[in-house]
């Protein structure tokens, strides 16, 4: 009989759970909004323990800050995020005492990395990073096959970048930073900036520019510290399929031939891709980190 | 007899040879000036060859950009350099084939990283960078344990930063960026913004506190993207001690209490730290190279 795994990815908006052997064999998929800790959580364990079937592990790539660090006193709890009701709760501690099984857990975007890693648009990389761009900017990824972790785990919406004043008088949104990466170019920024939700703005508003701009600046960040050998782009914003050639050809202006690898100056179209697995990626990830774990 | 151990740390101003069974027993020492590749290499060759005992491998830590695949054809090589007649230079395979033993090579701050992480001030963690600031800025740097190759090898002084021009009307002095990390905060823009050297400024110039900025802002990519758990800063600028306090000041002003981690919010003292291994991390590196490769 083949092993079944349970997957959540739990995010600040939704959680999405499934139970799989693999990606090609998804036995159950259920989805409900973020609410209570009580009630979203309460949910999520329902769903596993109505099961026929039980899982032998749960993997869970969750919203942030988290504390992945297996060896820590909070380990797989969500830390200090702004999300009210939501600081400071053991989230793989309740499933774990509830389903009774081994827990793996990781923030959400380390798990898409994962999924995109084990499926999807980075099996044949082992150095690459996964970036969401939606309500906020995540990203996590991979370094010689190993998740990043380090000291907690990246928070790569926070990088810095250069903020042309004249061009975007924009403050940005971050209440930590201004106009960090995710306070320029997450999609609060776009609707704050142009008084409309990004998906409401025509392919050629102006407005496209200046966001590919914004995130090839925070790629060529990515770039020229981790040395990826792919960027793949998830999340609401890049549902907008005419910013990846954006983005592409910024990236290029930007590094200016600098980097002569062939990714980036032939094959960039292979080098910025979206996730093979869609909007599939966390919770196929959370699968695979509880194969990991099990 | 206990094995004994190449290193050369082939920098763009010198080069050190030394052979040594381990960090704490040098046998010996040698360094002269980086001019043509033939007459260069030709005398790390000499070193080794004069010496009694021959070594069972060689260590070499290269500046570049290099090519440290060794699946690839240019292994081994300085590759696209501006320094005049070391472009496409075979610097392993010339030391390999006159010495006839397995040779390591990495890029120079890879390779002091790993010094520093067998050694140094970075031996109780294993997700840490090593940023060298002098005449260029370069990082290397290790996550899980693993050194950072990926696409190719990382560019650090390259990630572009936040660039106020009414406090600082400088152009950069990057040929490619212009206004890129290195071409901010190098050894060469801090002479070409104030008119005189580095060294040669009062440690209460206004130059140093937008040094710290400069390199603070650049340490919050390293933070954001990578996680470090520790910043290893060396290179000729940064033997100004002074500049020290600064960054971490800066570094943690930035940040805006947004990484509660106690390293940085408690610790930062011993986040922000010099090389343990002072002008040496370089070569041991090299040797620590060796070691992993014979």
């Amino acid at each position: 009989m083949a092993k079944l795994y349970g997957g959540i990815e739990a995010g600040g908006t939704k959680f999405v759970c499934a139970v799989a052997t693999g990606r090609g064999d998804l036995r159950a998929r259920v989805q409900f909004p973020t609410t209570r800790p009580d009630e979203t959580i309460g949910q999520a364990i329902d769903f596993f323990q109505r099961q026929s079937e039980p899982v032998i592990a749960v993997g869970i790539g969750s919203f942030g800050p988290v504390d992945p660090n297996p060896a820590s006193p909070t380990f797989g709890h969500i830390t200090t995020t702004p999300k009210p009701g939501w600081q400071d709760v053991d989230i793989a501690g309740r499933v774990q005492s509830a389903l009774g099984v081994p827990i793996a857990f990781d923030t959400d975007v380390n798990a898409a990395a994962l999924g995109e890693h084990r499926w999807g648009a980075a099996q044949d990389v082992d150095t690459f990073v996964y970036l969401t761009v939606g309500t906020g900017i995540g990203g996590g990824g991979m370094v010689g096959g190993i998740l990043l972790h380090g000291l907690m785990h990246p928070e790569m919406g926070h990088v810095r970048i250069p903020h042309d004043w004249n061009r975007d008088p924009f403050n940005g949104t971050c209440p930590f930073h201004g106009d960090c990466l995710e306070g320029l170019a997450a999609g609060p920024a776009l609707a704050a900036r142009w008084g409309q939700r990004g998906e409401t703005l025509p392919d050629d508003h102006p407005a496209w520019a200046l966001e590919a701009h914004y995130l090839a600046l925070g790629l060529v960040s990515l770039i020229t510290v981790l040395s990826a050998q792919r960027i793949i782009l998830g999340g609401g914003v890049m549902r907008e399929a005419h910013l990846f050639p954006r983005v592409r050809h910024e990236v290029q202006a930007l590094l200016n031939g600098y980097i002569q690898s062939p990714e980036i100056v032939e094959w960039i179209d292979q080098y910025i891709v979206p996730p093979a697995l869609g909007d599939q990626a966390g919770v196929l990830g959370a699968i695979a980190l509880a194969q990991m774990r099990a």
